[in-house]
């Protein structure tokens, strides 16, 4: 059997089984992407859970970076990076449900070289930057591009790396604030973690009608913290399914996969993501299935999975897991 | 003479003795408050640099708390506190330019007691919150109501405190983001800064036309750190007048009185605050005060001031400064 | 080919081939254990590069903990726990050499139930702790006893982790510093890092004649952050090899196994951990693996892999490693 | 009346008016000065409670830096700086006690430009360091030699600053660990809290028989944090009385001086040190003042006060003061 049939999307979903619609949602049927996540955007897509997504990201410097001379300080414009596909209404959305996300495929789009990854001035986490505030100098301005297929991403002669797709940023609207597109937060946002790619169902909070569905930030591959700042960026064709789980209010994300479930914090210092993902974890498993509160504590200290998803963005992010094996 | 004859606001800004108009932004003006701090918010007052307005603020509560029973988790709606005056239209206010405050006084308002503090269940420094996410119990959850005058605020039987009133939330508007009032941030918002009251003057980063000034959240008086997380928030009748200064364009928000000159940041960690601040005042010292920058960055290692304004807001907030006798 | 034969320290430890001697450390002729870690205590071995040494540790408890009803506050007594083996001196090592330790075997000692996880009250990761210092009761006081074979830890009849045994606690001395056995730091010390059991070289810094090498705190498995502050702790029997690497100047310790390399750090706050260890590995790549160190960065940015070791402990510690078939 | 007969030293001390003895400790009789602090090194001196001590005091680079081209990266041998003299043992003190050492008076010793202020390659707060480990640069290494006397600190022909000395390392010796004199941690060590001058007592938690108290690094002035990572390094003549407190066990240490009762906490974050002091504040309050635990809570939120005494050495130091008024 499919582990999706048994995953909370499809057992707690109201698509049960509804034969889905299929949009497209081109750069050209986007037009302006969104450089903010909030509730003051006009929607650009309604659909029904159930239904099925196809979009064209644009890579987080929306495609300004075309060749290695192209120094993220000349054609970058802060805070105009991180452009998000969206928002997305989906149909019967309220306030204290979740909207989940199944990412199903993801496709490179445009000629190579396609990926981008780019040192960028006082930005990363072994430099100083604007919130780290030194009186250092910048480490050096370098742009790669990268060729990118379905069957690896080409660092260097040396080095082929396997392709790794995921999504960076995914996110409802939060309630009222509207959040720039470089920032997690409760609400999602650019959690940088890669274990968001085909394979898995993240669960966002709803907090403003229709969930407001932002997407975009494809990587094709992303080491754990993303540590100088940005991952292999690229354009991509994402396929996703989207569904509507009424009733379960949740503070933070979640994501489902086949081997685990997992709670995502997004904070300052790190090792309050990391609390915050390891305690959403334990009221989880607590709640869900079965788990006396103080046992699933102890337990996590012995089997607990941490992913440590960025540590450059304005905050970290965290992933803590468990193996659905220890759930049954 | 007057100090304030002396002052950046009075010798860099746009007014230069202009007759100032007085704007009266009364509760029934400003109708709906604000719980967020952005550019998606209708204005409810023009003025010209120079111009006074008198405001009249709501407490952080928004009045809901009247007594001691009002307990803060059944009276209170997340994300719907810190209530703010605004959005104010400065004539002539660009990006890239400042917009000066300068509080000239603070009166409470409404019947005694006027005052209150309050343990917020999960929230304070010394407690788990949100965001330091622990399975700790919440700390006892209390109200205390104060009787408050320009005299003092009579906190028990045993002890009087000066009355120190000064201004928790104020900023312009931030470029894309609309940011919840409880949270500070290189706009300003929340700073929960003591030293923001009558005889200050803040410089605020204008980010978008106009300005669009929030006010709000005034504190009789609040103690390093605001450690149990709220002051004695009151509701206040504000004076100040504002000025324009073109073309200084700041990164966080700065403030001056008689004696000082002062840089703040907010961040977390702590530490990451008291480096923004640190490094704007050694930044500002370079730019306008004659000194080399390390010289300023030594020198203030012997005189340097920090303020700690709060630790328990989703940012914390830092004041550095350094004396004026030092400047000359 | 075993991996081993081409590891950093076969390859450039001094042992080279000689035939090694075999010592016991068993508890009685380590006699009294050490609840620090410095250049003040006697040695109770000496061995040569290449000779193997079969060590009894103690549980972290020294064994005080024999039932669920031994409460830790009860019967511990601070800072005497986590006993420590040693300090063994290897010929040779001086200050500027490094020695290695290549875990080969670890199993259990002393009848069933003879692992201990414990709830201690505040300490822990989603607690107030002495340093994250807090108003809020303690969690409950909970000890469980687990059953550990070489075939699995009987967690709960619902639930049977693997057997996956490390080392908690590994460290050469420090120069001047004597260090309590429960605080990581860049000499080792109380690491909990799970990659560090049977199969895993760990490099240690020598900073006193003969290294003083220290060991103990086996656990039968620990999950990522070792959350609730406790791992299945056991006393073990341990077989390792040592040698002694001449001239390789470390700042922090290093670990390698068959797939990865991996550089250690332990701080606060969580991020200054991971770029101590970032940071390591990078200069590592760049010294020995003919890295330029801005590609080494981008490069990690894209496949870098972190590893949680606790985050409950005086200072926190992370593993950032690559795989070796990138350094091929 | 002299506030020092009100003093907790005065009330509460052993040595109730019995005639002091004064001892000399010169560099000559100290000889060795010490770079651990812990219970591992020979007594110099045994004095009892009452007693007076004249020291004299090494600076922080033990004189090796005598003019402005002695750069600390060539004349310093880490981890030997920060001398230290001692250790004095204080008759009868046993753990669970308290030492207190009230500062007389501290003048400058030996040939000017006897102050020193120096810019070390990789420390200081805005500069990657050993703990925040960057790609960075490091900052320029500088120094300063400043005159120094006991009227003024004659930082360049634009500023004199006043004399304010303190004392910046100051500790009884740990239970177990030898603690390098460059941390604080509960036992005190490297505060480098301003407040620690003439006039003021400090509380020192006994944990080793006689206390073994460590005293050095005076500093003629010092801003809050010590940004650039020194003060005015000087060597002093520093007169002090001893005293001795049975039965009063302290976590952390504590000041007290005409004005203020202060607690004292060292930690990474910055946030987790500020959090010690005033939980130990709270707890003071409570267990001497009278003070109801959360009306103490609430009341420092209005009127606590907060000294950053550094954030540059490998723990940030924070003091949490109360006015005396409000203990009445």
């Amino acid at each position: 059997m499919d582990w999706l049939d048994t995953s909370i999307m499809r057992t707690r979903g109201t698509a049960q089984g509804r034969t889905p619609d299929t949009h497209e949602l081109t750069e050209a049927k986007q037009g302006k992407y969104h450089y903010t996540i909030g509730p003051y955007s006009d929607p650009v897509l309604h659909v029904r859970p159930g239904d099925r997504v196809v979009v064209e990201t644009r890579d987080a410097f929306e495609g300004a970076i075309q060749t290695e001379q192209d120094l993220p300080s000349r054609v970058l414009s802060m805070p105009f990076v991180n452009p998000q596909n969206g928002p997305i209404m989906v149909e019967g959305a309220r306030k204290g449900d979740v909207i989940a996300v199944h990412i199903e495929s993801m496709a490179p789009r445009g000629p190579n070289p396609r990926g981008t990854c780019a040192m960028i001035p006082h930005f990363g986490a072994l430099s100083g930057t604007s919130l780290t505030a030194l009186l250092t100098d910048p480490l050096p301005e370098i742009v790669r591009k990268i060729d990118v297929d379905e069957q690896g991403v080409y660092w260097s002669r040396r080095v082929t790396l396997p392709y790794r797709p995921h999504i960076g940023t995914l996110s409802c609207s939060p309630e009222i604030d509207s959040i720039n597109t470089l920032t997690p937060d409760a609400h999602g946002g650019n959690m940088d973690l890669p274990d968001m790619g085909p394979g898995s169902i993240t669960y966002l909070p709803v907090r403003a009608d229709g969930g407001r569905l932002f997407i975009g930030d494809a990587h094709a591959c992303q080491g754990d913290g993303e540590v100088c700042g940005t991952a292999v960026e690229y354009a991509s064709t994402t396929t996703f399914q989207v569904d509507l789980i009424k009733g379960w209010s949740l503070e933070w994300p979640r994501l489902e996969n086949e081997a685990v479930i997992m709670a995502i914090g997004s904070a300052r210092p790190l090792e309050d993501a990391t609390r915050i993902a390891y305690r959403e974890l334990i009221l989880w498993m607590e709640a869900e299935y079965g788990y006396d509160r103080w046992d699933a504590y102890m337990m996590l200290s012995q089997c607990g999975q941490v992913r440590l998803g960025n540590f450059v963005d304005p905050k970290y992010t965290v992933g803590a897991a468990i193996r659905k094996t220890y759930l049954a």
